[in-house]
C-alpha cells in the first residue's frame, strides 16, 4: 500500500498544487486516523458503522441529535456540527438528502470549509446535481483539500451488508486513497473520471433502471391481457431481446420471482419518491446540457404521478400495479358502458 | 419420434373434434412429405431453403415469380398460389408481411383455405395482430385443419443460419408436430399458449426492446453529455440495474462495440421501418385491451418520427443519432443566441 | 326545399351510378315519410325524440327493449330488428356504441342490408374509425343505396335540446337530404368532404381537446403551485397565446368558472372513458396512416391510466385532479423523507 | 396621477420598512427622470427605443458596445457597465438573455447592485426562473431598493409597435410605478402577484402554448392525412372544443392563414429554440415543485430534438413540417417495403 502512495505522491506533485503535501501526506499513510461522518440517515447510519467494523474511529454530525445515538454508543465521537468533524478529522465522508443539504454541510455558517485542514479528502456520497459537486470542487479546492463525489447505488440492504456499488468523480490520483475507506463499505469502487462524473455515471444508471422497469410493467402488463402466463413471458423475454435488469433480476409482477419487492407487496427496496428524485435531477442536468431524454422524462413524470397518488413509499416496481387496471375500476366502467 | 406421437394422437381425441383423425397421422408419421411454404421475401426464401437442406421437399408460392427463381433452382417446386401449394402439401408455413397478407393468403380467392386438406398443420411465421391470428385459427378449424402463430425473433442472418427463435401459439398437441419443422429454420422453438400468445409473446418483446434501445441511447447520450467515456459508462451501465440487451449485447453508440450495426453506419440489423411496424402492433393490441402502455406508446411514435426523417431503413439502434444533436444544428444554435 | 331538390336531382344522375333514381327523388320529396332509428342510448334517445318533435314518424329498434318504451310511449312504432326497420323506412339514423357495433347492425344477420330499399339514405353518427364507415359506404353503394358518416360533438345535453353539431362525410349530393334530418337533432351541420371524413373530423378535433384539457390542467397545477391565483392564471392565459377551449370555456380547475363541470365535481360533461375510445380511434388511424401523434398519444395514454384509477366516470376535464398531488400523498412524502 | 402615488405612499410606509421614503417618493413623483435600461438585443432595442420616444432620458448599457450605437445616435446616454447605470438612474430596466446573465448584471463585479440607490425601482423584463427572481428581490431588497419581474409576451413585431404584454410580479405597491414605464413600452401591464408570478405566468402560458402548437399540428397532420381539406378542418376546429391560439391564430399549416410564419417558410416569429428555452423553464420550475407536467415535458423533448436536427431558429410552428414524413422518406420506405 505504501509503495502505491509513494507513486501517488509524486503525480501529485504536478496535481494538486493548492495541496499541502505534507498534510496530505500523512493523512495517506496512518490509514487508521479518525474518519468524519457527516449525515447519519438511513443511508449513513449503516455506512458508518462499516467504517467502525473496519477499525477506523468515527468522528460523526448530523442535523438530527437522535440519528447519532446507535453510533455513539458503538463507540463513534460525536459532535455539534461540520465544520467541528473537519477539526478533528482529515478525511470525511457526507451522505446527505440533496443537493442545498450539500451546499450548507460544505459552506455553510459551521460547514467543512470553516475549519478544513489543508490536504484533508471530502468524499460526498449524496445523490445530487453533478454541477453541485463541481461548485463544491471548486470551493474545496481553493482551501487546499480534495473533493470527490462518490454516489452509491444499492440501498439501505447493501449499505448494512457493505455491498455498496460507489461511482466515483475526482481527480484521479486521489482515487486509492479514496477507495481504501470506500471498500469498507462497499463491493464495488468505480472510478468514472472527473469531479461529477460519479453523480453523472449514477443519475444515467437510474435513468435508464427506471424506463427499464416502467417498460416491464407495462409489458407484462399487456402480455398477461394478452393471455400469457406471466412466468412464461419473463422466461421469453430473458431469453430475447427484451431482457433488461427489471425482468431478468428484479421482476415487477407478483409470483413471477421470489425475494424482490413485487413479492411482499412492493415494501422495502427502492422507494418510488426517490427514484422520483433522482430522475428530477436527470431531467436537470439534461435540460442544461440541452439533452433530449424524451423516455427518460416521461419516465420522470409518471414516478411523480405515482407520488402524487399514495405511492411515495412503494418500491419503485410498483409501477406495475399504477399501471395495471383496478378491479373496481374495471366495474364501474363496464356500468357505464351499458 | 412415433412414441411421442402416439401419445399425443390420444390427446388429439379429445381436442380436434374436426381435425379428419386419418390424415393427420399420416402427416405426423411421415416426416419427408412435401411441406408447402408461401412468401419467399427476405426471411422466407432463407427459411425454406433450411427446409430444404432438412431433406425436406419444398412446394413453394410467393405473389413476385422472381422470388421463387433461386428455391426452384435449388429444388422446391414452386406453384401459381397458396390454393395449389393446399393441394400438394399437408404441412404448410406462411411468412408474409403483414395482416392483410395473411387473410389474402388464407381466405383469398386462390387462398390457403380454397383447396386445405382436413388434418393439414398450417404455421403463420408472419408478425400480425393476434387478433387476426386467432381469426385465421378459427377460419382454419372450420375447415378440419390446425393453426398456430409462430412469429419469429432474430432476423436475415438468423433465418439464414437457422438459428431464428420461434414463439409458438396453438393448441398444444400440436406443438410436436410444428417443432419438427420449425427446429429445421431455428435454433428456439418455444411454446407459449393458445393461439395469438406467439404473436403476443413477440410484440411485448419488441415492445421491451424498443424501450430499452431508446433508453439506452438517450441514456449514453447523456452521460457522454456530462463528460463520461461511452465505453466506461457501458461497462457501469452492465455491472448495474440499468443493464439491459441493448447495452451490453447491441449498444447504439459508435465504437462501444464490435460486431453491431452502431459500428457499421447502422447498417443491416433490424430496420427502424420494421420495429416501427411492431410497435404499431403493440399500441393497436394495447389499445384494444384498454392497457396503458405510455413508454411504448412515446417509442412507438419516436420510431414513425424517425421514419419520416429519413431512417426508415437504417438499424433500429440509429434512434442514438437521431437524438444526438448534429454539429450543423449546435453551430445554428449558437449563432442565433448570439 | 322542392326546388333545390330539383337541382340536386340533376346532379345525382352523374354521380350516383347504382342509386335507384326513382325511389331517391320519392324519399327526398315526401320529407315527412318515416325515419329509422336504430340505437336508442342516452345519446339516440334524445335524438330519435327530437325526430318526432319535428314531425317525422320514427320506425325504431334496440338491441335492449326497455331502450324503445319512452319512445314507443312517445308515438314511435318499434320493431324487431335493424332489418325490419330497413323494410319500413327509406332513411335511417344509426347511433351506436363502437365499430363492431355498427358492423352488425349494417352487415349482420337481421342488419340493414338485409332489407334495405334502393335509393335509402343511412347516416351514422356513431363515432368509429373511419376506415369502418368506409367499408360500410361500400357496401351499402353495393346494395343500391346510399351511406353517409354524421358523428356527433356535443354530449346528452346537447342531444336533448338539439343543438348537437353533426360533422358529415359522404357524397355531396346527398349533404342537402341529410342536413334536413341532422338540422332536427343539431345547430351545426357541417359537410367535411368524402365518406369517413366526418369520423375524421370529429376524431382530429377530439384528440386536439384532449391535448389542449391535459395540457391546461398541469399548466393550471403548475401555476397554482407557483403562487398565481388560479382565476387570475385563467385569465392571463385567455388574453395570451395560452388560450384555449378547455381554458376559456371549460376550465379544469374547480372555482375558475361557473356552469362547467370542475364545479360540480366533474359529474356530467363528457366522460373519461369516452375520451379514451376516442382517443383509442385517434392512436388506430395515425397507427395505420403512419402519421405520428406524439402528444396526442400520450393524452391516450394518461386517460387509459385514468380509467384504471377509478375516473372512467368523471367529466374529462378531472383530469386536473388526477395530477394533482393529494393531500394524503404529500404527508405520506413528507414523514418518509425524514 | 399625483393622487394616486399620494395613496400609495401610505401603502408604502407599512410594506416597504427597509425603503428609502425620500427617495421613492422623488423618484416617483418626477416621472421623466432618467430611466435605465441594460441589454439592448432584438428585444431590448426597440423597447429602449420605445422609453426614447415617450420622452424619457434613456441610460444605456450592453455587454456589446455595437448593439448600443442606433441608441446612441438617438440620444440614448452610453456607459460602460451596469453600476453605471444604477449610478445614474434610479429606475431601470433589464432584459437579458437567461439567469447567468441576470445574476451576473444585477450582483456581478459591475452589477447593479454595486451602487444602486436607495428607493430605485428595478424592473426585469428577463425571461428566467422565478426562484431567480425572487433571490434577486432579496438581494435588491437587503440595498434599500425595489425589485419586480416583468416577462413580456410577443416577440421583436410587438416590441418594435410598443404592443408588448408585461406580467408583472411584486410588491402591487409598486405595481403603478411600474406600470408607467411598461406602459410606454407595452398594451398590457398584467399584475401577477408577488415577485415570480410575471415568472410563473410567462411560463405557464408558453408551457401550454407549445402544448397547443404541437397537438395542433399532429391533428391537422392526422386529418389531412384522412382525407380533410386543411383549410376546412382548421375551420371546423375553430368552432368546436379543439379551438386553440395555435388553430385560429397562428395555424401552422401553410395556406390555412395569412401573415403568420407558416405562410413564409417559418422565418421569423418565435423560434424553436428560445421556446426550447422556456420549456426547460417550465421543466426546472415543475421538477422543483414536484407537479407533474407529462405533457409539457414532452413537449419540452420534441422542441429539443427539433434543436438537434436544424430547426433551432425556425417559428415553433415548423413543427408541424418536423412531424409530416417527407417525401423522400416516404420513397425510402416504399422501397424498403418491397
Amino acid at each position: 500500500m505504501a509503495a502505491v502512495f509513494r507513486g501517488s505522491r509524486i503525480l501529485w506533485g504536478k496535481c494538486l498544487r493548492h495541496a499541502d503535501y505534507t498534510l496530505v501526506s500523512s493523512r495517506s499513510m496512518a490509514s487508521k486516523t479518525p474518519v468524519g461522518f457527516v449525515g447519519l440517515g438511513n443511508m449513513g447510519n449503516p455506512m458508518a458503522k462499516n467504517l467502525l467494523k473496519h477499525g477506523y474511529p468515527v468522528i460523526a454530525t448530523d442535523v438530527f441529535p437522535e440519528s447519532c445515538k446507535e453510533l455513539q454508543e458503538l463507540g463513534a465521537q460525536i459532535v455539534d456540527n461540520p465544520a467541528e468533524v473537519a477539526d478533528r478529522a482529515d478525511r470525511i465522508v457526507t451522505m446527505l438528502p440533496s443537493s442545498p443539504n450539500v451546499i450548507d454541510v460544505y459552506t455553510g455558517a459551521n460547514g467543512i470549509l470553516k475549519k478544513v485542514k489543508k490536504g484533508s479528502l471530502l468524499i460526498d456520497s449524496s445523490t445530487i446535481d453533478p454541477a453541485v459537486s463541481k461548485e463544491m470542487a471548486v470551493a474545496v479546492e481553493k482551501m487546499g483539500a480534495v473533493f470527490m463525489d462518490a454516489p452509491v447505488s444499492g440501498g439501505v440492504g447493501a449499505a448494512t451488508t457493505g455491498k455498496l456499488t460507489f461511482m466515483v468523480g475526482g481527480v484521479e490520483e486521489e482515487f486509492t486513497a479514496a477507495q481504501e475507506l470506500l471498500s469498507c463499505m462497499g463491493a464495488n469502487v468505480v472510478y468514472c473520471g472527473a469531479v461529477g462524473t460519479g453523480q453523472a455515471a449514477k443519475i444515467c444508471n437510474n435513468m435508464l433502471l427506471a424506463i427499464g422497469m416502467i417498460g416491464t410493467s407495462e409489458t407484462m402488463n399487456l402480455g398477461i391481457r394478452l393471455g400469457l402466463d406471466p412466468k412464461l413471458l419473463a422466461k421469453i423475454l430473458n431469453m430475447s431481446s427484451g431482457r433488461c435488469w427489471s425482468s431478468d433480476t428484479y421482476n415487477p409482477v407478483p409470483g413471477v420471482m421470489e425475494g424482490v419487492p413485487s413479492g411482499n407487496n412492493y415494501q422495502g427496496g427502492f422507494g418510488t419518491q426517490l427514484m422520483a428524485k433522482d430522475l428530477g435531477l436527470a431531467q436537470a442536468t439534461a435540460t442544461n446540457t440541452k439533452t433530449p431524454v424524451p423516455l427518460g422524462s416521461l419516465a420522470h413524470q409518471i414516478y411523480r404521478m405515482m407520488c402524487a397518488r399514495g405511492y411515495a413509499g412503494k418500491d419503485f416496481s410498483s409501477v406495475f400495479m399504477f399501471l395495471r387496471e383496478e378491479e373496481e375500476a374495471v366495474e364501474k366502467e363496464k356500468e357505464q358502458s351499458q
